[in-house]
């Protein structure tokens, strides 16, 4: 209560949670319900059950035709339908986060920022591994540090970390790159200069419209090099670590960013990546600002484009 | 000769050649011989024999470490190295046309749409099908006129128009989408508002990294829908046609858009495209400015990345 000060609390902002699936009920619905600025009014899904006491639809018609108020949309669908529920969202004049990838194509990005900017209302397109609780710290322990070279190797089982998502391997569906892009969206964020792909293979089960695995290599225009190793074929323990070797040492981002080791020792805290997510999210509706970036996803659309193709053992999906 | 009005001739502007292949050959060396402005002094290809009477060399290498002067490059190269090439051509402080496709993705022209600007050099991607003689008549008669629907079709027999061209079946070299690009550019040259992809299927061959057939669904911010049917197998008469429905009738651009038919009559005239691209180019050179359109290289990386994949028989490539 803040009857003290003589104010009233905010109204908080009304969030409707596009897409049940997995990402949602393991960290959406718990980080919406600890904000107090927002509040998690609906969910809709075409195939998910609805939460207990909260209004769930099955289609956005159904929530348009419905006499729900809300303010504010999260969209974690798969990434191929991401971009026109988004703009049937915005041009319903509500703000929008997408979750990563926040489409499957630049351009869609680029179309939904246009669209947010001229309407007015509000478009994030959250990387959630960027808060993850040691990339800030690895940023400031990187400035102004001379950068030798840098190794990403992200390797996992997708078997236990994407259970029955098909749609990982369709196009548009990224494959390896749906955990990758989480690595290169924090490379994207602690390092000084953009990035651009100068090499990617790809390895396609023969039953996959998407890659298992990739090699990719990046590049810096001050011609610094980032190696990336993608694999989700990953048994026994499993790799998401950033090394970045330095003139004053070697910095290592471990378990996804969550771990920082530097010479100065070893920094590790609880996971708060979708709590800082949405008190950004909230920061930003409240301030009438959008934030778009779209390097990570340039960076993963260029190796899909560029890759050159190798077929690999059919993978069971 | 000028001489009667006291000024002397300009001096042409020294042009070099990379990439001699087939294009080159056709178009670029008698669009060069042509133009008063412009003097082709040197021609540099891996593989290629030079030209009688003009220099010739194996590499950009080879290149800078002669003595050779020049202003400006057209890079005529397979997409796949082009702009690597053209980032070296732009670093060394000369301008740079590119044939199209000007890279093989988006991101990169971004890149060296950036350095041209910083280094205050020409960059110009050239869309060279935008200077057939039908689409400036075109555009100016869609003027004003209610468009209802527009059909793309761009069907040829690749071993007639691609011999021994690989690159064009390797990651990044386009397969169906290198001619289909020619289309993409006339319609984003003659229609009112950007085009995206809505959708998008795409047949690989067996032993092929790129489409060789490909439908593909455009939309424009005001849903006007653009079909699009590409095919590299056509036997017999080719077609390269784009038919635009308006509320006056129906608009044909044929034969690549050097013929234009409309309810007034049909205008047809000589193919002049890489003539007026050269003067293009050389006005750019003149007046310091650059001219980069990304808008049908964002169409072709999108139906790339967001096509579902069919495997059809082998080609013979």
């Amino acid at each position: 209560m803040t009857e003290a000060t003589g104010e009233a609390p905010p109204i908080p902002i009304r969030v409707v949670l596009v897409g049940l699936g997995k990402i949602a009920c393991d960290q959406h619905l718990s980080a919406l319900a600890k904000n107090p600025s927002l509040e998690l009014v609906a969910s809709v899904d075409p195939a998910a059950q609805g939460r207990d006491g909260l209004p769930h639809f099955t289609s956005l018609d159904a929530l348009f035709q419905s006499d729900l108020a809300f303010d504010a949309a999260a969209v974690c669908t798969p990434p191929q339908v991401r971009s026109a529920i988004a703009l049937r969202l915005l041009e319903a004049g509500k703000h929008v986060l997408l979750e990563k990838p926040p489409a499957a194509t630049v351009e869609e990005i680029s179309h939904l920022e246009e669209r947010a900017a001229t309407l007015g209302v509000t478009l994030f397109t959250a990387w959630h591994s960027r808060y993850a609780a040691g990339v800030r710290p690895a940023r400031e322990w990187l400035g102004g540090k001379q950068i030798r070279s840098v190794a990403i190797v992200w390797r996992e089982d997708v078997h236990i970390w994407h259970p029955r998502q098909p749609w990982i391997w369709r196009p548009g569906g990224f494959g390896v790159f749906d955990p990758g892009i989480n690595a290169l969206s924090i490379a994207t964020e602690i390092l000084p200069h953009p990035l651009r792909v100068t090499h990617s293979a790809l390895q396609y089960p023969a039953n996959c419209e998407a890659p298992v695995a990739a090699q990719v290599q990046l590049e810096d225009s001050g011609g610094l090099e980032v190696s990336v190793d993608l694999d989700f074929r990953q048994k026994g323990s499993q790799t998401w670590t950033i090394t970045v070797d330095t003139d004053e040492g070697t910095l290592e981002l471990l378990q996804g960013g969550s771990v920082l080791s530097t010479p100065d020792g070893i920094q590790a805290s609880e996971d708060e990546e979708y709590s800082t997510l949405y008190e950004h999210f909230a920061r930003l509706m409240r301030e009438g600002r959008s934030h778009v970036d779209m390097a990570p996803l340039r960076l993963a659309n260029d190796a899909l484009l560029l890759g050159s193709i190798e077929r690999v053992e059919e993978l069971n999906v």
